[in-house]
C-alpha cells in the first residue's frame, strides 16, 4: 500500500547528488562557453561579470558539502580563487570528486540536522545543499543572458549530461 | 545509528512542495516588480519577455504535478493563459492552491513511477517536478537581469516568505 505523508522519501542521497553534478555539468559547459576576456569583464545592467559568480559558486560548494558533513565550516577566501578560465575550470572538477567522496559517505541524519552554515545561515543539512544548487541554477540563469547578449549560443539547459 | 546509502531520505514530499512553493513566492514577486509595458515587452539578447516564461511557468506547474499525480497530461494551450498583470498574478495564484492540493494528496509511489510527460518526456515523478522547480530559477534568474537592466531593485533571491 502505498504512503503518504511526510515520513516517506522522495530524493535518496545519491540522487540528490547526481542531480547537483548533472547541474554542475551544465555550469561547467556555461565556463567554457564563455570568451575568456567576456567571462572576465563582460556584464548587463551593472551586475557582475560570470566569473564572479562562478568563483561565488566554487566558495559555496565544498565548503558547504564539508561543513554539512562535518560540522566544520571552513569559508574558501576569495583571494585564493582562480583568475583565469582555465583555473576555475580545474578548481570546478577538483570539487566535483571532493562533492561525490564528500557527499557520498556523509550518514543520513546529517540531512536533517539543523546547523549556521559559516556561522551565518541556519538551515538543515538538505537546506544548506539545496541552496547551494538552487543558487547555481539562479546565477547561472544570468550567465544565459549574458550569453545571448554577446551573441553566443549557451549550452542547452535540459540537458545534464 | 545513521543510515547510509541510496534506501533513505533526504527529501519529504511536504519538505519538496513547501521548496517550490517558497521559490513560487518569489517567482511571484518578480512578476509584481516588472512594470505592466516591460513585462510583456523588454528583453536582452533578443531573448523572450519575462511574461513568456511566467506562462511557460503556468503551462507546466499544474498540469505537470496533476500528470504525475494521475498519469493523464492535459496541457494549458498557449492561447488560453492571461496576457495582463493582473491575468497572470490571478492564475499564479489559483496555481498555488492547485499545487497544495495535487501534490499534498499524492501518494508517495507517484514520485519514483516513471511516466513521459506530456507525451514527450520520460522521467519519475520527482525528476519531472524538479525539473519544473529548476527551470522556474533559471528563467527567473534572467528576469532579474532584466530588471536589473531596467534599473529595478529584484526580490532577494534568499527571501521564501
Amino acid at each position: 500500500m502505498p504512503q503518504t505523508g511526510n515520513e516517506a522519501s522522495v530524493l535518496t542521497p545519491q540522487a540528490l547528488l547526481e542531480h547537483w553534478q548533472g547541474h554542475r555539468r551544465v555550469t561547467r559547459r556555461m565556463i567554457e562557453a564563455f570568451p575568456e576576456d567576456k567571462l572576465f569583464s563582460f556584464s548587463v545592467g551593472s551586475m557582475r561579470p560570470f566569473s564572479k559568480m562562478v568563483q561565488e559558486f566554487l566558495m559555496m560548494a565544498e565548503p558547504l558539502a564539508r561543513g554539512v558533513a562535518t560540522g566544520e565550516w571552513v569559508a574558501i577566501e576569495e583571494r585564493d580563487l582562480p583568475n583565469t578560465k582555465a583555473g576555475l575550470l580545474a578548481l570546478w572538477d577538483k570539487t566535483t570528486t571532493a562533492l561525490n567522496s564528500i557527499l557520498g559517505a556523509m550518514p543520513i541524519d546529517r540531512y536533517s540536522r539543523v546547523d549556521k552554515a559559516f556561522g551565518k545561515w541556519e538551515g538543515r543539512g538538505i537546506d544548506q545543499i539545496l541552496y547551494a544548487i538552487d543558487n547555481e541554477i539562479h546565477h547561472r540563469g544570468q550567465g544565459y543572458v549574458y550569453l545571448r547578449a554577446l551573441g553566443i549560443e549557451p549550452p542547452a539547459f535540459y540537458d545534464r549530461s
